[in-house]
């Protein structure tokens, strides 16, 4: 049975050299973490981006995996030597590291016998106990073990299987957010913020990020709550100061 | 006096609650990583991206400073209340938190005397013995203390910045990196690819990347090494592979 509970926190383990090297840039990061706050009420409090390398992300499953609610690693767990996601894991949870049926009935129905190869095999091979995480567009399962998600790395296919996440998730309450843009800089009204968020220190975390457009420079002052009425006593106190300083709004 | 040593190794330490949310695409990984590996033969092994908290801050510098080499941070020196980054540093070397007199004088002739406001005077703020990292585009130094740089989270400005830590970085010998692109799927070459591996598994790193090109399928091929000539080697073997399985090249 699912409980509300206000906050639950999530970390993506970001598995994969290519990235760390600057290879790639990773778009996995945005999708989960919007995902997670929109569908779930899940806020993503850490993020870490490792190589390849068995021992540290046994390390790292570990260490994240104890400090927070979910984990979600992506990366790894295709048919290559440079997938070693699944193996790990289960060496981080001490657990054998074997073919699930169900995933390896998927991919063989998929690929056919004929062309079910030991590369493709090994992506049927998980730690024990695992669950599945459907895979609707090329048919590779991801896998839930404890309160570790693990998903590919390819943008599209980890976009079509996150809904499959969902059924094993204990939801949290939605942080909201509110964006004011104004024309002006930050320390022209950084004593300012700095009061109203401490005001209201609580509820609402304000940020303030500085943006150039159409060469005119910009902040963008962004409050997030779980509690809408909260984050409108923040947006009056905030456009009280625009006022007063008679700095202009741009509306987007 | 600067040395040539074989592997030096760097961490990021992204600090912001717009990445970790969502809101906002880092851009600074990809940049900061491949400048360091191509103009200083440094690789970044680790990175993470944490929220605007003290004493995750605190703890993030103390366990990555020691692993690493060097840690370079993103964000948080702006002259809001979320900026943290400079006082939290202090906090974890044990530092004072205080102004440092060039950066003050820098900003002060930047801003002119009556513009100078408690805002941006937060941004001369700095650990204790920190040196400076010059912004030749909106003033505001970075700092360097201990083997720690701090940066700026605005790209454009973060970019502007980068060639000033060179003085201060001791240089490791560059990674060279061969890609072939195959238009295949991994599973069709990734014993083969093992072979390679463990042939060359002191030298090269192999790492196989699917991609998606015009409604095609293929494979991108990775190998990065110190030395050229046993990435030639590595290419000679996958060019065989090819052959024999009659696999197109996609050449760009």
């Amino acid at each position: 049975m699912k409980r509300k509970i206000k906050k639950i926190n999530a970390a993506i383990l970001i598995i994969g050299n290519e990235i760390l090297s600057g290879r790639t840039q990773d778009k996995n990061l945005i999708f989960i973490s919007n995902w997670l706050n929109s569908k779930c009420g899940i806020s993503v409090k850490e993020v870490r981006i490792i190589p390849d390398v068995e021992i540290i992300i046994v390390k790292n499953i570990l260490t994240l995996s104890k400090k927070f609610n979910y984990v979600f690693t992506t990366g790894g767990i295709g048919p290559t030597h440079d997938d070693i996601t699944a193996q790990s894991i289960s060496k981080a949870f001490k657990v054998k590291y074997e073919y699930h049926k169900e995933a390896y009935e998927i991919l063989e129905k998929y690929y056919g016998k004929k062309k079910f190869n030991d590369g493709r095999k090994k992506m049927a091979k998980m730690p024990k106990g695992s669950k599945l995480i459907y895979n609707p567009s090329s048919a590779a399962p991801g896998f839930v073990i404890k309160n570790v998600f693990s998903l590919p790395g390819v943008p599209s296919i980890l976009n079509s299987m996150i809904e499959n996440c969902k059924r094993y998730l204990v939801k949290g309450l939605k942080v909201h957010s509110k964006t004011i843009n104004l024309y002006t800089v930050e320390s022209n009204i950084s004593k300012q913020l700095e009061m109203i968020q401490k005001k209201y220190n609580k509820y609402v975390d304000i940020g303030s990020y500085p943006f150039f457009r159409l060469g005119k420079i910009g902040v963008a002052i962004v409050s997030r709550s779980n509690s809408i009425k909260k984050l409108n006593k923040v947006s009056k106190d905030i456009l009280k100061i625009v006022r007063l300083k008679k700095i202009k709004i741009l509306k987007i």
